[in-house]
């Protein structure tokens, strides 16, 4: 097979990630989403708790910084840059999936990269959210929590991408994935495949 | 077959108009693009030579229109109305594709559409550009041929649909046309019949 890797963007709650474990299964190739974590971690000396409270979140202003006399890059910009060569080394190690994390800015221009974004209706999200992950946003207003966490991915996106989030032409292929998960991954499957000739 | 509308956004030279035949020939349903504009002519009462200038183009600034004392809608905007009412028309009579317009847009909210956008590289469309369609911008400059191109579209879409051009969330699938026009269609032709389950 030759070099791929598979960046997956997706809407909170689009079941993106699960698409993204099912493609990297049925091309026998890694899959890394939470598992880049602990590799952070490594990478950055922070611990792994650390990295996972501030893992996707943009830093806080320069007047904030500038206000408490930070003479430091703050941990959100010290986590992305040990995130970003974790995403380069495993580039060049193997073929993989990885989800979310700018992985598809990070590796802007490197052969044999696919960019992949999934996304799905807003009530769609809000069933898998409530139904499938059992999350239980304050006062149950799942309207609010969704419309949070895009907002955190465009902020972060912009913040770290300089871009903004969600261009039909920054992805080869973009899903909604209310055909369902499976179906989903087959597609991406194929697309994959023509992609890379095989 | 269900009640099926396809819309086909898409970048110039993308391969858009092709890609959006040929599924209608796999699918053995109708096909609108310049097709479109007699429909209109017939409809707003311009002659179609008129609708063909002003297609796809966005209305002068209002500070024109005031400048000039225009005390009737300019002829752009006559022109979109009265081709929102023949894609509406058209969505009734029959399952069909239909390529640019803002046709997501004008049936949005309408049951049985689904929304499909063509990209492709820079490159890619200035080499589709230059060598299929045989285009000679003025200075023999496709870069800059292509950039107010892509600006008019975007321009064209924030008038009249009011919002960004392209936002991946807009369509139901997107999809890099460099695997190649057959290979695009059937790939689309095979999300569709997931998406109308057959």
């Amino acid at each position: 097979m030759k070099k791929t890797v598979i960046t997956i963007s997706r809407e909170y709650g689009s079941g993106g990630r699960l698409i993204g474990k099912k493609l990297a299964d049925e091309l026998g190739i890694a899959f890394y989403d939470g598992e880049l974590l602990s590799l952070v971690a490594k990478e950055s000396g922070y611990t792994e708790e650390f990295v996972r409270r501030n893992d996707q979140k943009k830093t806080q202003s320069l007047l904030y910084h500038l206000y408490i006399g930070s003479q430091i890059l703050p941990a959100s910009d010290m986590i992305f840059i040990a995130q970003s060569r974790v995403i380069k080394d495993l580039y060049n190690k193997e073929n993989c999936v990885i989800v979310g994390r700018c992985a598809d800015y990070v590796l802007r221009g490197y052969e044999g990269v696919i960019n992949v974004f999934v996304t799905a209706p807003f009530e769609s999200r809000i069933a898998r959210v409530r139904d499938e992950y059992g999350e239980k946003p304050e006062n149950g207003n799942f309207n609010a929590y969704l419309t949070k966490k895009d907002k955190s991915r465009i902020a972060y996106y912009s913040y770290f991408a300089d871009d903004a989030w969600g261009k039909v032409q920054t992805y080869d292929i973009s899903v909604n994935s209310d055909i369902g998960i499976d179906k989903c991954a087959d597609l991406l499957a194929q697309y994959i495949k023509e992609k890379i000739g095989e």
